[in-house]
């Protein structure tokens, strides 16, 4: 038996179904579906793709039979229908739509109102009663086919539509009547010849095949395929053609046309929500000329057909087990859905849905959390712009969205300023070129931040996303002197209003409205479900067991913030932060600067009580949970003061001259810092700062544990590139951490690894496992080196490389698996082999990233960590991987 | 039967011989070697490693049966000398020497006059006569004793000497008499009882026993250990101990002592070569207290004994097919050998001795060349400081070797100063805190280079070491201000005489005499001998075909020298320098400021000739050989000028204001320039600066193809990360490279191929290579990325890190085989999976490196790159690396 190529829809029956996306394409699959489920559509036909396989492998030929077999489906549809293509008394019109399995919107091509001709015309006139509507839709196909099909360019039939507008002397295409429609014709018929050369086609079947062919031949357009190749959609054998009958919903006071969601796709409420437009097409709710109305006041204009809708939406919901986007048409009284597919909807709608539908028994817990993304859930916790302002609103420029959530506030430009203003009473946006450390307190009071360099990993990036400050970096657009700022062409000056929007990248001048997030109810039971999932790695006793979502803190305030949001432990707690504050920088820089070891140790003995005390509260707030605390990391020079005064100050505070001061603080100066003197290097040369650290977490965790806090301290040393470096620095830290266990007459498990940063660690992981308990993968630097990317400086180039498809992510923002993963794999199997017991996880920004977690998961870690504004969306990326692992 | 532990020699027989190092210690096989050829020397026997082994692996025990068996070995020593160990008339005295397979110079202890109690003194003074003698020999013995043995601090015998001569009033220990060593005996033993606890033991076998003890313990020693890591020495049993029968050559004028060459260990003449005393000790000889006198007067002084002594060296030069350095000592007119071994010898010594001997007939060619260490060959290239003067003369601080030979010169601070004062007709040093492009006429200038900063690939160090000019950098005890310099606490004012060695890194006062290198005909000889192994690799049919030795040279001039040296091609021309010449600066500076792509493209039309012409240049110099050019790499920012005038020159020549071309400037400023926008980040960004390279590349090569040069350039694409780079670079190139030969109608072979440089790239390879014609290992920036080492930078920590050990070897000068290696294996791999044409090379500093070089070649490499002065050593390396792989 031949193969199928052609499944007929219509009268209740179906050739598909809905489970035959594959071949017929989403929409094709759509319409069989809601055929045999009786929801009355339009009939029509769908080839499938199949045929478009074929097209392509068999040098853009068809199989044999396959023009009998689409001319036997036409018969059918004829006759079901009583209307013949191109008949002159009453034709029959046909759209022909493409359709692949994934939606790919705008890529391919569609064609309305095909079998019209110079006789079918007045045949539709005469049908419809209207001659004006007849024309237009003449007119209109010209243009679409001869665009579409032929590829002559949409201006060309505009240009002579302008025209005639012109010479009448109206604005709009309505105030043209039949006549003038008639010449536009003529006139149309004319710019498809001319660009053509050939006659526009009278045969309706010869303009099907002309357009059958025109819509396969777009599945491998350029745009096309760089769509498929941007979004990574593979493994498709084509696109479908669907032909269907034409419904119209302008023919009239009893026809009509509209769209409507099974449920409010804003908030996720149970309601019937949708607008629709009378006597209008499709393309008029779209043009916006005439206000839709809502759908509930259909009930009254015309109570059968919204009783017929509404048991139609509740017929479709029930069957696809989800809310639904539908299309629909009334053509004189009788109701036709289009489409229907799974409505697109917001982070608060996704998961109000989502648990009601649990709660209403539709779908259980596990499909639940399917029907929520990570990019959905990260909207749930952060103020948006009010959906109908930034409808309107325009962006004066767009830099990457480095911290989610928008803000709105008065520009500042120093980070003192923002302090100031906030205890005025102001609201403030902090615009900068750069962060630096310096400028923590100004980001913390602010609202938002901007800045116009840097990238997804820059300070204010990194930052901003731990404090859950809504942030736009890298905004090339932007230019800061002074007091003033420009933003593309507009001028701000300080105090001025300025709206960014963290989770696009847009930036906005004034204040527009925002709507501040709100945790509910639902969206706590919906997180529950996701752990139910995700702990599953653990029961079902995977050798590797259980997968935690931790969190990088750096105070008991985050701290206990990400523990609200569900995090099991602390991943990163950096201890620079912790120096910076007003009463520390001074005494830290005096430690830096000193001329020896003796000024050094003097120095870092008053800030050893300092940092016992941050450690004790970070701690306390993760009582019965493990917190990695990483020893010192940035170069030193970050700390020292660049401002004159400061400069004197401390240069009178450790008694040398300015310019000795000035000398020292310029030797800190490095040519690459990132690569420089940090990280453990600092652990080797200046080993009192370690170990001071080190005296300070176990001295803290002796303290609370007599106060009846549980804690499991993970001692992390930094950048280190060689198992001689762990070894001599954990050699010190158990020297150190057994003194003040014997001091303090206590027992406290505790574990010293290493983060796994340099691509060396990662390569001779094997070795260093012998000297860690545990690795934590630090990919922003290791996704630095392996890329060789230094992240404050790829704004010159990073743009284009996305643009151009060379990379087809931020790899800053989503784990390269080809490369750095690669390297994480390696680290994470070599490390295992010399040490099974290895806990391994990641702490790099990737760990709140979904496909990143996905990664994680697949290579075996034990946890992710990520800031605490992020703890929920890695639960529920978590949860999914483990799910689709189990798969 | 039992196992045999002890190896007696003496008497002309032995039970040992040279091939036994593994078992009797170098030491202890070269004595039963001499023993068996005839040569007198004093009887003994050896207590094998083995022995050493079953100490450490049992508790430290002896096996059973060791006892019985030195005991009967003593006997028959005993019965051998007439002797016996402790006889009151005239006792028989024995050395106890430590010596592994391995020489381990100092690492170890001996113990001298062992035997000599209270009795026994009396003995040894009567029989020789010499009261003083024996007395002096009791109490050298003590002291040995109680140091090495007992752990008696030498300090503690010393303190008592010195109150002895103080009393005394005398200045030399040769100024005691036989009453007062008699005295310091006493006191000795005192100092021994007081330090042990115990008498000084008098039983002549408990003094033996411990002694034996005290030799295997000294195997493990700190000391020890900790030599035989950082000298990577492995899989030794352990030491051997030989007890050998003293003989004394100040026992009159007809005895004495001394050392000889069999040839003149400087020069490599065939004479022989040496100095001895009569009527001393070798602790005189070493002591200069008296001047030794030169070996051919010993003809004169003592004919049969002279002719006797050449007769054992021309005997032991035979035996040992090598230079003997060799000790005796004549005791009462008989010649005794104490020890031989292959004689330590210059550079040119080395290469002289292995061609004389293969012409002698002595060694064959492929046995010469192990003769020659790569070190010893890169002697010779470069001038020495006088080794006369170097003895005497104190290095004032000591920097990283960075560029071999040693320079003297006015010190001068600026590359100006340097090329003014050298058309000025004088020598000069050029000393900076760092070099940059912009010194590069002033470094040329210059006999040599000094930095107080810098890594051992820092442009200082990697310029230097192309122009062959000496160089020291990161000499962190150099501190330059102004027309001043501080090297450590010395003040030098310009236009001081310094003096560098860039082969230790030693920097002196004042200009010492040097010795300027020779190329000699036995070098050449010897060189070509090296190819012959070296191309077995490609004679004998291996897989991958061949390994040559090619150069990085950007200059005609350099590229001549280097084919001179032997390079089989250009590994790597790198096309920036060319941009730094006075008439091209200002156009490429115009190019780079360019406000828009045509300004830019103006001034590159301006470039293309002159880009042309270097390549011609160099092409014409390499007829013939490939030559791999590397398309622009350095971040732009490098180009840019930094002084006020020339930034004004500047503005005025692309006709905008000074602040603007200033603000310009600074945008292309970046915090980590070595991770920032460089390479082909600059060819996706700047295409056309690649399209100009590539068009005067293909121009260049068809202008002199036709004047019948043959060329094969190969087009580098530099610091590659993903194949898609590469991809957009390789079809840009390949567009204009067509162009270009269309246009001028010719037909030349061309590849484009890539740097692995990037550890992205190495991990992707696979991808990277289906693009690729060859890669080139850039292993500098590897070493950077993989350890995250910025080379301008390490200066802070690497040198502590070499100091502790957590390195073993500075990275950037010795490949790192463990952790950077495996990038360049996978790279290999990976790349020859999916392209097994593909040719790979590699064209970091560690081209020239011996032990990089044998890594190299046994990744299957095609060739290795390196600056012209090292294409010998390279020749001498991988020669060595072929030879090595055979075996």
């Amino acid at each position: 038996m031949a193969k199928k190529y052609v499944y007929f829809f219509g009268g209740g029956e179906a050739d598909g179904n809905a489970q035959m996306k594959e071949t017929l394409g989403g929409k094709g699959a759509g319409l069989a579906e809601m055929t045999r489920a009786d929801v009355p559509v339009p009939a029509g036909f769908t080839i499938s793709t199949d045929v478009c396989e074929y097209y392509y492998d068999h040098d853009e030929t068809y199989p044999d039979g396959l023009e009998q077999e689409v001319q036997r489906n036409l018969d059918r549809l004829e006759s079901m229908m009583g209307k013949t293509l191109g008949d002159p008394k009453d034709p029959l019109l046909v759209s022909v739509r493409s359709g692949a399995a994934v939606s790919m919107p705008g890529m391919m091509d569609t064609v309305l109102n095909l079998g019209l001709n110079d006789e079918a015309v007045d045949g539709l006139a005469q049908k419809s009663g209207n001659e004006r509507f007849a024309w237009d839709s003449y007119r209109r196909f010209i243009n679409m086919f001869g665009d579409v099909v032929m590829g002559v360019k949409h201006e060309e039939f505009e240009k002579v539509l302008e025209r005639m507008k012109k010479n009448k002397g109206v604005e709009n295409d309505t105030d043209l009547d039949a006549a003038d429609l008639k010449k536009l014709v003529t006139q149309y018929k004319k710019v498809y010849k001319e660009n053509t050369g050939a006659e526009f086609p009278q045969d309706p079947k010869d303009q099907m095949w002309k357009t059958i062919n025109a819509v396969f031949g777009s599945w491998n357009n350029p745009r096309a395929i760089n769509y498929r190749k941007l979004n990574d959609i593979k493994g498709l054998k084509g696109t479908a053609v669907t032909v269907m009958s034409m419904v119209f919903g302008n023919f009239g006071e009893d026809s009509g046309t509209g769209v409507c969601f099974s449920r409010d796709p804003s908030t996720g409420e149970k309601v019937f929500y949708g607008e629709y437009l009378m006597n209008a097409q499709g393309e008029d709710v779209v043009a916006g000329i005439r206000t839709p109305m809502a759908i509930k006041t259909l009930s009254d204009r015309d109570p059968k057909i919204y009783k017929q809708l509404v048991e139609v939406k509740d017929k479709l919901e029930r069957h696809y087990q989800d809310m639904q986007d539908m299309e629909f048409t009334i053509e004189q009284g009788k109701l036709y859905l289009l489409q229907t597919r799974n409505g697109k909807r917001t982070g608060v709608a996704a998961v109000k849905i989502a648990v009601d539908m649990v709660n209403e028994g539709l779908i259980d817990k596990e499909k639940a959390m399917d029907r929520v993304t990570p990019a959905q859930l990260d909207q749930v916790f952060h103020p948006m712009i009010d959906p109908k302002a930034a409808e309107s609103a325009k962006s004066l420029t767009k830099g990457l969205n480095a911290s989610p959530g928008a803000a709105t506030g008065q520009v500042v430009f120093t980070a003192d300023e923002a302090e100031q203003w906030v205890k005025d009473g102001k609201k403030v946006l902090l615009a900068r070129k750069e962060t630096s450390p310096e400028d923590i307190g100004g980001m913390h009071a602010a609202e938002g931040v901007l800045t116009s360099t840097g990238g997804m990993t820059s300070h204010a990036a990194v930052v901003a996303r731990g404090m859950g400050t809504p942030c736009v970096v890298g905004a090339k657009g932007v230019v800061i002197s002074g007091k003033t700022m420009m933003v593309g062409e507009k001028k701000f000056k300080q105090g001025d209003f300025v709206t960014i929007d963290g989770t696009t990248g847009n930036v906005y001048e004034g204040a527009l409205p925002l709507m501040e997030p709100k945790i509910s109810g639902e969206l706590r039971a919906f997180l529950e479900w996701t752990d139910d999932v995700r702990n599953k790695a653990r029961r079902e006793g995977l050798e590797q067991v259980g997968f935690n979502i931790r969190t990088n803190a750096d105070t008991p305030e985050d701290a206990q913030r990400a523990r609200e949001f569900g995090a099991e432990g602390i991943g990163l707690c950096r201890t620079e932060h912790m120096f910076f504050e007003e009463d520390r920088i001074k005494i830290f820089r005096q430690m830096i600067v000193a001329e020896n070891k003796e000024a050094r140790q003097k120095a870092l003995d008053k800030l050893m009580p300092l940092q016992k005390e941050d450690f004790a509260g970070i701690f306390k707030a993760m009582d019965g949970l493990p917190v990695t605390i990483r020893l010192l990391d940035p170069p030193l020079h970050e700390f020292v003061p660049a401002e004159k005064e400061a400069i004197k100050e401390l240069a009178e505070s450790v008694n040398v001259s300015v310019p000795k001061l000035k000398a020292k603080i310029d030797s800190l100066h490095e040519a690459n810092p990132m690569l420089g003197h940090r990280g453990t290097r600092l652990g080797i040369t200046y080993p009192e700062v370690y170990n001071m650290q080190v005296e300070a977490i176990m001295t803290a965790a002796c303290e609370v544990a007599k106060q009846g806090v549980k804690v499991y301290p993970e001692i992390m040393i930094p950048l280190v590139g060689t198992v001689n470096e762990l070894d001599v620095m954990r050699k010190d830290a158990e020297q150190v951490a057994e003194r003040v266990l014997e001091e303090k007459k206590m027992t406290i498990e505790y574990m010293i690894g290493t983060m796994i940063e340099i691509p060396r660690a990662a390569l001779t992981a094997d070795e260093v496992a012998k000297r860690a308990d545990f690795f934590s993968f630090g990919t922003n630097d290791l996704t630095q080196m392996t890329f060789g990317y230094s992240r404050d400086d790829i704004g010159s180039f990073l743009p284009q490389y996305l643009e151009d498809g060379i990379l087809e992510d931020d790899p800053f923002a989503v784990l390269d698996q080809e490369g750095v993963g690669q390297l994480v794999k390696m680290g994470t199997e070599k490390g295992r082999q010399t040490n099974p017991k290895l806990k391994v996880g990641i702490c790099g920004e990737h760990g709140g990233e979904p496909r990143s977690i996905e990664f994680c998961y697949r290579v075996g870690m034990n946890y992710v960590s990520c800031s605490p504004f992020r703890v929920p969306i890695a639960r529920l990326a978590a949860a999914k991987a483990v799910a689709h692992d189990e798969k």
